[in-house]
């Protein structure tokens, strides 16, 4: 069985039953989640061993985040716990054209005083199938930024592939630096990046007027790079989008089909689950045009499942990728 | 008032709230459902008497399902109470792209255990203007068939129609027969089958190349058929689906519109609910025509009732029926 | 920051959670509505200074009705106490081609029993900038309309601009007067009114062949309207409604966009959501452009909240009255 | 087995989740109940026939009402729909020294339209083996009054035994009659009463210095009578409560244990639990101590249960009865 | 109508329904609560003119937490909001002999940034009767202290009296002040401190051996002070204490009776309770006796009520202070 | 850290919220539970590394069962999973003098179809420090048994204690064989047993006139035995009781403190919260004394937790064993 290993913050989420508003609910709905925490449950749904590396607080928050990442069934044997507080968000789920907002709350949480010295990488690392990390860590503190380095350079060491989702978001980044000077060194060593054109050229100056040229110019700054890959999302409104995916190898672009997805359940995390979806197709398919469609399918299919979890089997995304999207009863 | 009589088994369903899956639930919400009750409550909507015949085990969970016939107005007086298990099926409610799916845990539930000499056919049948019965039932014990067997042949000779749903599930038909040997002798007697060309062929060998042919073959095979029926669904999603149904009298095939569904809120027990419609259609207006549009009209509003059974009045499914599904907000 | 004032009765809204129906459910959730305090709700969350007068019955349930009101931020400092019940309607909210239904039980309510004398009109409307009735008002009782149209002359006195929403409603009208009585006063004096040409006609006796003519007639019979305002829905199903409105200030008729309203959460008070929009655009922008189309924007977000009030705010009915639809997530 | 009448106004009950109180509630839960159908319900459990006389609106909220009683067993053949509302009451559970509150709402319901030609008396009464109605029945209307009247009537006629409890509430009556003028007919004909020495005066003007004494003065003024009984109740908080009861046959006043009551789940309903024990115990055993004792156990275990009906088994009273309070889990 | 003011931060509460624990819960119940405008929202109960100070971010939570306070009836005009996160606090409720938990969450609110410039007090304490304050806010940050001290000057000037709830929590002031150096000064100008020995020592060097003494020394050093109180709570389980107060005026101990509270519904916030009913006591009875039995009373009432804030009536109250427990229903 | 292997069933329980009944509920709440995975939970939360091995349904309920044992910490690693139903018990939950009901659910479950050659035991018991087993397991089906007496005999092999909770319930034990042929065998090898001297004399035919000569008889009949111990309760009511217990180490017998216990939240898996207690003393304390009382107070404490597992902590059950009972809040 494949050992997959992610990095990075668990936040507890918060929202009001449904689509309510925060000026209506009396009740928050928990659900833990993170990037990469969701494409380690994900891959433990699709049968393989996810462990997950992150900090907890040591109190009832943190063990009870520790409790939901194992329920779903990922190994949590190298979680740390320690001072600082459970990050959190508020997510009020829209509807319609009322689309959904979040209030993060993660200032100063307890993965955020991560230090490189934590995480025993070897151990961690040791008999893993693929390391996967994301832009959002390293945007935390300078403790995740450089544990995250280690963590991938172990994984060069160890010659576990690394993917990489390297999403930005500009209001994180408070602690001094910016992603110009802490991406490249995380990049390089990397087997598989999650971006686009834009995110090449802002983050690494790495330019190409097509998806195909910045992969080529990324493939070229990064030799170890493999693969490209890239999502597509057409937002009809918050409860009906059209979804694709695809990803280059070099030499070829693969291109998923178009999923029309209505009614969204749940956005959160659809992204995550696609890049597990792209993991799992990798490792176990050895066709990446399949990889590419199993990816698309199981983010389609996360749209259907409250949480930033993806919780749908290999079988349920088997049905759809192979065009079978009729949700026909099972008995 | 009508008075209608059905027997079979009933369960106890247990689902998630909402659309959630079993990984991710604490709580699941009660309802009882059986296709053959499922009928009887739907007729008790339409303000009709119906009665259901069943046996429940002999504790708080038998009372209970007894309890939600009854709150839905169906008469239970003929229930019998014993030893056996509360047939269970545990539900998950699927959404756009992903199916629902059940696992069924009814083996040795009470009703299994039922015999003939358990139920007084001439004391129930009293008075009735319709007995329904379906393929379930057969499939789940010999005591089961052979009850049902001498309910047919008392209604039979009491001048009840009988109508059948000939569904057959081949995971049940465990206790050693086959569908083939029991029946044929069912459905002898009886006035309706629901069911199509390839069930025909299956169970009875009888052939025919297109449904009315198919339903003039089984006319012939079993001359006191007067009708034969089918519905048809295309399914565009678990949240979208299109329905129509058909009717044979052994002359003209009738045909329903296409009733365009979405959202779906509940696909269990739309097919008994059109076979519920379908009855009080063809015993309230003597209108094949009419019947099967009513029939058709109450299976696609059971599409937004939460439940097996269909809580729809006549006055809702005739305002469908005729034409109107605005959905206008009645003060 | 503008000041509006609204005055009619709130009623208890019970209903069965999500779309299920009475017979099925054992909890019934609370909303407070009325149609001219869904009106102040939503201006008060547009940012406006929003006061409703009513009068509730002095017990747990009136204290529950005003603390709603104050929650989502209203003014309630002139609503009066006294004997009589607490107003109450109890809907069951429909899907696709089900229809929602509402049983009223507000007969005898305290609001039927106020008087001229108990609201110090002077008090109420001093400094404000709007004053919005609608016809359901004067519909409840002799107290109620000659309440109403004490206030109404005050604002007139005091230069307050005044709506009227002239809503008819056959059932009320229970006390010995028609509409044809009463409301020609009370829309003497008014700035706008929402209404179609149908109802000018059986109200009024003011007729014309479209919906300018119909405008010009009404302004010629009403010297002080400056505007006439309607709203059109188109029913696809319970789930899925077409909306737009216009807006005719003497000269030209301003047209909103037609806005796809899918899925519908909740229809109820989605009529007010455009009044208060209209209100808002009306003082806020001096564009009746936009003012037609910020209350269409509104009343189309309004479908995706449940209850009777509007709880979008400006930003959002912003975005969508500029063309996105999407609901792309706000992080 | 024996067969049960009962007659009188059924309420729906709303209530705050647990121990809430009306102004932080977003929920309500529904139950329903009625003095009269109280003892019906709880009749049922114990496995009689109990049927209820009584008139529903004739909407969702009247059918659901007769749902909720059929849901427990009782047969409602008889009950009429109609004009007039649902009645209401809103009740917030009290805990320790904080006293639950009842907010009626029940004016005008359905059930103060009923007459006496609407109840078949002699098709009701047929077979019955007990009568039982209160003195809330003719507090609620002249048509309520003579419709009881005709009941009793009738009972006496069909040699049916009657039992009244004569309870006495002031701010009913609203229609014009005194307890005065309309009890002591109702009285007459009657088996049992329920009652004290103080309602005895202040309404029948039937003296007596002790409860033996009194009762003997009222089986001299109502011949008929050959039983008075009576509860007692000390309230030490709304969490703890004391109880016993007495009955006077003419001869012998029978004394049950007083039943320690900790905690208090519920406390609607459980005077109707103690005459619903009582005459299961007159009519099942033949031994007045045991019928007081089987009615006190009986209401005791009624604090326990949510809702105004009891639904405690036979078994479970006689569990009590026979002195193990012990709570110990049945396996 | 007598007008109090209080100023302090409002936390969002979080915990799991009744008695759960974090690691078992997927949903979380909201209050919104502080020590300051738990009084204030009791006042308002009590039909004062409740007004809270305070500053919250400037989204949806912060707008819900004023949206709480209004729902309760407190005036909420001159809140400010701002930069800076909600403050947070996760209750777990005990039972029996297993305590509650909180986890603190309030570092970095918006009430911390608030400064001295923000409130403007003359406004604020226009026609106030009563300013209330707590040890909590100066340990917050040296804004919140510093805008503390600017109101109780204010009040000072404008002759209003003023009481301190003189609470030390230590892991509290973590902006480089100690209490010594802070609280000396917002303590001259009290009316009213509530607070004992031990306190008076730790933070003022004011020694006394017994309450009574204790409190003289205080109103010697802080010669405004004409009340000093305490409360006494003896914990015998989660769920069962006993609860009195005292309260000196110089020259007399007024002491309450015990209360015995069993069940406790929710501890938090009987103290605020307390201190409440005594400020209604002093304002409204000029009877120190009763003031300080009204405020053991409501505090008692407190403890049966879930969230932070007392719902109590004056009503309920003075049935309690009267000696009557027995929460016998009122209809 | 200690390792702890436990083996046995896991049931599905469901629940009516609260202390609802069965026939007035439409939710059912998840707990699963089983009387040694009990014990392997309990230790989890005291930090202990616990396994749990059992074998589930493949099927969605069978991955929430490990889902659930996962999420509070125990390891699952060695479960299995293959055909057979989910066990289920329904449990009704009494309050006061109502004794709550189990209807069990659990024959032919996927535990009852294990096998010897199933389970790894050298793996498993490999590092052990403690191996736990109860009487259930052997009432089950031969290959329990047999596969339970593998476990025993493997761990006497590598040295590993054994206990075992010999309770003996009559209505299992349906396969053919009795306790007296299975259990002699299970017990040789034992270090530690629970039960008493009845229990002693039916199934091993040992007997003793006290519990001490008793324990002492049954150290001659099974060698490795080096304690005893049984719980003693005493049922004031379903919603207080009183708890002690004793342990015999073949010379002297302790005894803890009488645990008076009230409210009740939840009494299932009290006894196996005081095993796990217990072991958990016996491990980490080398005080036979501090054993029985800590495994005394965590029974205690887990009477006020919902579910059948104790989630109390190592800090929680000392406060309670150091005597303090006070429920005092901690900040």
């Amino acid at each position: 069985m494949k050992k997959i290993v992610t990095f990075g913050e668990v936040m507890l989420r918060l929202s009001p039953p449904g689509v309510g508003r925060f000026a209506q609910t009396d009740t928050l709905t928990m659900h833990f989640g993170g990037t990469e925490a969701n494409v380690a449950v994900s891959l433990a749904q699709f049968g393989l061993r996810a462990q997950h590396v992150t900090r907890f607080p040591d109190n009832g928050l943190g063990r009870s985040a520790a409790g939901y990442l194992q329920r779903h069934h990922v190994d949590t044997q190298h979680v740390q716990y320690g001072d600082g507080r459970m990050g959190l968000y508020f997510l009020e789920t829209g509807a319609g054209s009322r689309a959904s907002q979040i209030i993060y709350d993660r200032v100063n949480s307890a993965f955020t005083r991560i230090q490189p010295t934590d995480v025993d990488w070897d151990a961690v690392l040791d008999g893993a199938d693929w390391f996967h990390w994301t832009g959002i860590t390293p945007a935390l503190s300078q403790g995740a930024a450089d544990c995250l380095l280690a963590g991938i350079q172990t994984a060069n060491r160890l010659g576990v592939p690394v993917s990489g989702d390297i999403v930005y978001r500009s209001n994180l980044w408070q602690y001094g630096k910016t992603p110009q000077q802490i991406m490249p060194a995380l990049t390089e060593g990397c087997t598989l990046v999650l971006g686009g054109k834009a995110l090449f050229s802002e983050i690494y100056g790495v330019v190409g007027s097509t998806f195909q040229e910045a992969g080529r110019a990324m493939m070229e700054r990064f030799p170890t790079l493999r693969y490209i890959t890239d999502t597509k999302r057409n937002s009809i409104s918050a409860s009906h989008n059209q979804l694709s995916a695809k990803l280059f190898d070099g030499t070829t672009v693969y291109k998923s089909r178009i999923y029309d997805v209505q009614p969204i359940i749940d956005r959160i995390g659809t992204g995550d689950a696609y890049m597990a979806g792209l993991i799992y197709g990798l490792l176990m398919f050895n066709d990446p045009q399949r990889a590419v469609e199993f990816g698309s399918a199981a983010s389609a299919l996360k749209h259907t499942i409250t949480g930033d979890v993806n919780l749908a089997t290999v079988a349920e995304v088997e049905t759809l990728e192979q065009g079978d999207s009729s949700g026909k009863l099972k008995r």
